[in-house]
């Protein structure tokens, strides 16, 4: 079930901490220029490294294992593969009895009959998204002038929120935050009536990122509490520019020639070094538990390549479907 | 690309002002009872009548045209047939020239060149939503006790809605709304990880209802401004039930045996009385508008049983996969 | 699981002697001109009349009940509805006891679990293919320059059959038959390595054609005391061309640019007048029984024009892939 | 588009000469045992050694990289990775001049405009062929009684082969083959009316195959010969055993109880050593060729198992489908 894109189909396979990590890019039209380090910039924004990142580094080479000659795409699938260097299991044998609140440990046991990698969420974990980010380089290529951006627009709820970072650290606690994203330079017409709207191509990628718990689009949860004379954004001329751009570049599922906008709720992550209560699996007692792990105090801090990544698979997708009806 | 589903597969076909509007279920298990009296009661609740709804009143009688025998499904595709009655086109006309702010009229006229059904929105109409309802009764019975279920949060920006909507209505103008769903009974481990969480597969079809444009589960945005410490859920025992529900019964993308619970955002309908401003197609000069149709004030009044529906399909879809795992 | 395609999507419905049958077409490109009276031709093609067919006669009139509009294709889906009006279930209920030799009747009703539609093979029913047909029809106008043609090579054996066909009539028999089948003017291209080669593509749409039980593409079983020097085929030039063509047009699983050229062999109808035995479902015991239906003496007869249409559906889907890549 | 499978998907990945070649398989329930080992016994059926097959020797290593844990299925996507260590690229590059009849070569620089990896077949190799042979040995696991057997029917044409084969290698040309396989224990209704009869999930995957050019099931073409009252095999009882078995073990596309029978032929390897003549694609002038690379003589010797394989990965997509009607 792990694949997502009617032509540009992504999947990613790997644990955590499982010998690698990666992912395989189907539908990408050969030619595209292509070659390892055109994912370093990418790769590195993901990476931890300042304040409020997980302590766990990864170099994260990518191992262009097919699909790419004489550096460009051939036509044929593309598998990226990360080696997972930096394994520490131990740490996460306790999780077996004890499950952490928040995270999926208790319902992929229960779903998967006790046979899932536990260690370190197995595939549930944050790491497979180093193959979304892989996959998303290579839809920036094809997508060429459509460009996505992305901004921290709070942490904590708060704007200004280095302080806010340093209480939640020193406090072994951890912080929630809302990503804004921006796509630009969008031909007018992606996206599919229904069940292919934009909305819900980048919606159902962006839930993919563990952490996201809300997404909206233009005014989104703002715009329920407008009127239509406010809310309808007037047309300017006959480029599809827009007076204002309340619908966030999209009108019924389809972009308008406007800048796509939409934004993310990450909530915080679960692991916690505060001590908290849980369950054991075994007992059934309540037992304290504080989680030693090397984590991230904040998801926002690297989602934001992310977003940008599986954003850019998404309108690629349905760049791709628009060939179909002769449109370039 | 109009289809939905892994296993459970709604299709949706037909145009607002065609002959006829339908779905075809495929994945239905065999045996389920099933006979056209029983989409009655949320047909009637997808229908106008209230205050704030449109005046176009079609019947919605369901034709079943296949894949049920003796009263039960037989394990092939269900086609439900609804046959376009009430179709008035000449309002329409004008909307080819004068494309309306917030529709899908003028990207949709650029994507398929010139060559949609314009009258009524055709393809992209609200009326399409029927075949939605009745995909969803299906699904609820395959969901047998897992029950779905929702509220009017706020219309307009408030809560009691009753006076906003007279407002509105004497204004000629339109209102957004939020409309909050809770399933419960639902069994541990539904959904899968990263492309199908339950996030992903429920967003992408509450996405697929014209005019949403938000969505969150549990504490939604608000938990973005949340420690770690306060959002996560404390297990209460070991059959998953948790202290707080701040995940909205979601972690790892899986169902955890709480209540699945999440709000949608609904911006105002575009066709607005009032008039406005647009820019004329052929011209490409500003020219005053004012949509004379028959429209509903506010899309929420009808909505709430569309969520319901879709959140069925998507439900349904991910407990079908789970059989494969040898799952009940 | 009732479709078949990635872009091109062909999924049927109904069932024998249910209301009625179809079929809906997704991924058609908007602008194709189309209009119930450019389905006569090859929906004549398929209906019986001529010594050796069936009895029942059906008026197969198409309903084009979505996706086309001032006589163009729209770009959303297309139904096409067929009523069955020459319905008579009484001659079907002995084959719930007594399962036809050969016929689906027995398999389907253990897979079903007794609840699928039982009369004339419901869902299973050659009735089913006339949405093939249709299907066909709009694939072809996609497809344009490339024509596809299909002779009989032999019935019962025999190159000059209509003796042996007059025979099997008096007895009460039946007989098989081989179909040949050339696509011409195919672009060089077409058809994806392994699993979307041309080979897998069209005999996974031909075996959808009941009584089909072989294929074989160019020289096919012949090949295979075949020695390569024998068999390979030579270029002539760089246009593709090649000496002899005994790959039927496809190497590698692509088109090389010569006709494509395939047969499939069609084991006789099961439904006999003449006398045979079976099991009775209820008393486990050996009974006579004399299938006294209104059936085709020779399904080649028929099946010439379902074959033209599948193939044109396989090919217009490869076609509309190729698109992607940037090929026209 | 390089995957097959509705519920176990196939996915392969690699080129002939890149550094890798693979498979990752999704949807393989939790829980089944699996360890490199169990590969082993099949990868060696695959491998060259015996007479008449090619002096490229690779030692078919399986990594398995994800999906397992603790010697166990975990439930994610498992994906299994072939080193290539034996690459000798300079015998090919005369190819890209110099296209060889039969192959994919010209008609693939056409489809990929240039970019394809030529090198060996590239992503055309029948190397991929080791990752249908890792998804098969899997399928096993979860098919357990039902077991997949073949034989060679005949090489050359002759059911002697052995004169044949060393006839041809001497004269430095190769010969094609017939392949019969058998399933047994199957239970009765596995496949689906039409688009995924068992006839066409098995032939898409068997045509998926290099060489593969015919395939027929049961009497497959004999059956085109035959009359009804020849052809249908009588009931023995309600366990759905027939006294004759003329239909393969599959009626209306489903299986009835009875052995499943296929044969397929394979044309003659195109890479011959004997001079043959082929077009300069720089120069469009008739040139000799030789081909002097490591081929195999004849493709059936190594090609049963994969045929094996492929058909126990369709057989088991089936069969897991089959749990979603609540069958075992």
């Amino acid at each position: 079930m792990n694949s997502f894109g009617r032509i540009f189909k992504v999947e990613i396979f790997g644990e955590s901490h499982g010998e690698s990590v990666g992912v395989i890019v189907g539908g990408c039209p050969p030619g595209i220029e292509l070659c390892e380090d055109d994912f370093m910039t990418d790769l590195t924004k993901r990476q931890p490294g300042q304040k409020g990142t997980t302590k766990r580094i990864e170099k994260d080479i990518p191992h262009i294992k097919s699909g790419v000659f004489n550096m460009r795409s051939t036509g044929s699938p593309i598998m990226i593969e990360f080696y997972n260097e930096n394994r520490e299991s131990g740490d996460y044998e306790q999780f077996k009895t004890k499950p952490r609140p928040g995270q999926a440990d208790f319902a992929a046991d229960k779903k998967f009959k006790g046979f899932n990698d536990y260690r370190g969420g197995g595939h549930f974990s944050g790491r497979l998204t180093v193959g979304l980010v892989a996959a998303g380089v290579i839809a920036k290529k094809i997508l060429k002038d459509i460009e996505i951006k992305t901004r921290i627009l709070e942490i904590g709820g708060s704007q200004n929120y280095q302080d806010k970072l340093n209480e939640a650290i020193s406090e072994g606690d951890t912080l929630g935050g809302i990503i804004e994203c921006f796509v630009c330079n969008v031909p007018i017409g992606l996206g599919e009536p229904f069940f292919d709207s934009i909305e819900s191509v980048i919606s159902h990628l962006v839930f993919s990122i563990p952490s996201v718990k809300g997404i909206e689009f233009g005014k989104g949860f703002e715009s329920a509490g407008m009127k239509g004379s406010e809310y309808n954004d007037t047309l300017l001329d006959l480029s599809g520019r827009t007076k204002t751009n309340n619908c966030g570049g999209i009108t019924g599922g389809l972009s308008n020639g406007n800048q796509i906008i939409f934004r993310a709720a990450l909530r915080p992550p679960s692991s916690i070094l505060k001590s908290q209560m849980t369950i054991n699996a075994v007992t059934g007692k309540e037992e304290e538990l504080s989680v030693k792990g090397r984590h991230d105090v904040c998801a926002a801090l690297r989602a934001r390549i992310i977003i940008e990544s599986v954003t850019a698979a998404g309108i690629c997708d349905l760049l791709l479907i628009n060939r179909i009806y002769g449109l370039k």
